[in-house]
């Protein structure tokens, strides 16, 4: 992997999301060697990847070069790989590129989509945990519309622009809010010749509730905007099958749909070598301890969504969301600086900063430490608050034009189709 | 393909670029049942293709929906289809998504790279003609670079960093330009683990002259800014082969590089049914007269790229470039308009508003009719001139901001691998 010897020890770090980024600026002190891996060349602001899909961002404008980050760190080196399995005796990772000794390792590889086990379901529908499928799902949508266009049959048309987005997290809630949005304020415009009216959004929530993680209040509201903006929200339903047409249910109810969004859970992304039973929590999550170390080890450490910290407070670990990755990140930061040193260890403790979505223009929900509110409020401080986290000036600006830009004009004008989904759209590029 | 009958004659128009888009603008006042067909859903700013591959600049800004430009236009038409075959005996164009009668056609396909029949070339080479070919290089040189670090191999690593961009005209010299200020301001920032004063960025030019269909002051100082900037400028040298790693000229001069970009010739888009030697040119180009009719035809036109008007001032055609497309569409939709009305048609005359190429900061050159000029002046124009016919108010804006940043920041952040070129990087998403 062409990492030179160096006197420092050497801290790997595999995965540059919130909680990989916060560790590694901490650690530019140079008391270590710091080596992080990342499959992809940049860091992605994942909450803002339903605005990807639905054409009201660039993808560029939330992602950064990780190797920017980093620019100017000393002993810091980057390599784009994969992590193929981590040898805990001999404090050895193997990746597609080589393998690598490691003095510490901290694994924040964050979570991915969770079929539980329906591969017929992964097959077939759309997972948005990433740039490029959120770009495909974008294609995706432009393109049933313009296949809709095209066809007689009614029920045909109909499937194609039916969606059904599976999960009422913040990620489901946001994304049919923002294809609501689109169906009112684009489509007419867009396909003069199509019935765009006939064309449904529906939300579909296992529990009895919307955004289960926050207040009920925010749930409330969360679904009375929904529904405002059109959107069919169905609680207390599981979907349990889709074959690429029709998605089918617990109950008797199923959806025609040529486009269902799988947004209904997560698992943690887990490496080989470091999958044993004994630190595994049932999520797959990295059983830590206060100080982040992985159960039963003392140099191997797990922050972000991968890390399940139980407390008394958080018996089933940490929310996952960016807050307590950054936090995380920043507390083993300075833990394995303190260490280095020989000064004491701090326990993590998270300050629970609230948690807000946004639902549409002026419609969303937060509900902070001292008090919880909704509305147009809401949606700016949503909108401060993500521009704040976004990381680059260049990004929070351009995201900001197009904020200003889609609320004074009404629109979304990614919608480009740059990488076709369907085969049928395909050209040879 | 759903287009309902009309009492108005229907227009065809294939092809989005400047020409298709200036002719349908024109023909916005319900004369004519307008049909727009292009096999992307946008409109491509060719001139900024090469920003895009080098990070500078997203590609969805200076990418805009087709169906946007003609939102509110009554009886007009989108299809996102690709021309399979004109049939001209009886006015019908086959499509993958259909057939469809015509009463009047207009071929405005533009050109693709070509190759002159090289299949190995074409096989192993870039092209930067569109915005997925033109991120597939951005891919692909940010890919190579990472690569470079793994490899003992100084051969191999050279390799990788040893860019060769055959052709010299304004693509050709803009790339070059821009990887060389990439090479001194962001590679020794971001590979500090490398030695990046080894890559190497080559511009090969068959003629004796850059820019040739420039003046030669420009072509002088072009050169001079080019070598300037470090890139090593190579005349009167042809490359004639290219496996992948060796590129081979007629001459015992050769290259080992992984990267070579082929901006050495164009064809015309040619269309089964319209590619009669009657009326096609040598560089298969569509043969039309002044009143862009294809020659032999009263009812199928083309315009831009894909025609060649000859005429004495321009015996091989008009320059290929968004000037004369963009006139000849409009003369066409006012000729159009006129004869429906009985009022008389005007010939095409070409008003030339000059040409201009930038090299890099502070560096371009522009002949323009009256007056030609090189330097930080012309950079500036160069950058007016762009953002004026770029397509779109938040186009505009995000590309202003986007260089004002990266003229003050010495930086192209765009520098992400969002769908990896190489099959080494590549990952399931």
């Amino acid at each position: 992997m062409n990492i030179p010897q160096s006197s420092n020890p050497r801290v790997v770090i595999i995965g540059g999301g919130f909680a990989g980024i916060a560790l590694a600026k901490k650690l530019s002190k140079q008391e270590f060697q710091v080596v992080l891996l990342d499959r992809h060349n940049y860091h992605t602001f994942q909450p803002l990847l339903y605005q990807v899909s639905t054409g009201g961002l660039e993808p560029d404008s939330i992602a950064y070069p990780i190797r920017k980050v980093l620019q100017g760190y000393p002993n810091f080196y980057f390599r784009l790989a994969e992590v193929l399995k981590v040898n805990t005796d001999v404090n050895l990772v193997d990746t597609n590129i080589g393998s690598l000794k490691f003095d510490k390792l901290v694994v924040a590889t964050g979570t991915e989509t969770n079929y539980f086990g329906n591969t017929e379901l992964e097959a077939n529908s759309m997972a948005m945990k990433t740039i490029p499928q959120s770009l495909n799902l974008r294609s995706l949508i432009l393109e049933n519309f313009e296949q809709a266009l095209l066809t007689d049959d009614l029920h045909e048309r109909e499937a194609l622009m039916n969606f059904v987005i599976v999960g009422g997290g913040p990620t489901g809630v946001e994304l049919a809010g923002a294809l609501a949005e689109i169906k009112k304020g684009i489509l007419p415009k867009d396909y003069p010749d199509l019935d765009t009216r006939r064309a449904q959004i529906n939300i579909v929530q296992g529990g009895d509730r919307l955004l289960p993680a926050m207040s009920e209040k925010a749930s409330e509201k969360a679904e009375a905007f929904l529904e405002e903006l059109g959107v069919n929200v169905w609680k207390k339903l599981r979907v349990s099958g889709y074959d690429g047409k029709l998605a089918t249910t617990n109950t008797d109810i199923s959806f025609r749909t040529e486009t269902l969004v799988w947004a209904a859970g997560v698992k943690a992304v887990s490496l080989k070598g470091l999958d044993g039973e004994a630190f595994v929590s049932r999520s797959k999550r990295l059983l830590v301890n206060e100080f982040h170390q992985v159960k039963g080890f003392d140099n191997i450490y797990a922050i972000g969504d991968v890390a399940q910290m139980e407390s008394e407070a958080f018996p089933h670990g940490h929310p996952m969301m960016a807050q307590p990755a950054m936090q995380q990140g920043e507390n083993l930061g300075n833990n394995l600086v303190a260490e280095s040193k020989g000064n004491s260890l701090k326990p993590f403790s998270y300050r629970d900063k609230g948690s807000m979505a946004t639902i549409g223009r002026n419609k969303a929900v937060a509900d902070l430490p001292k008090f919880k509110f909704q509305g147009v409020f809401a949606w700016f401080v949503w909108m401060f608050v993500h521009l704040y986290f976004l990381i680059g000036f260049r990004n929070r600006v351009v995201v900001f034009i197009n904020w200003v830009y889609n609320y004074i004009k009404f629109d979304r004008e990614a919608r480009l189709i740059i990488r076709p989904f369907k085969n049928h759209f395909k050209t040879k590029e």
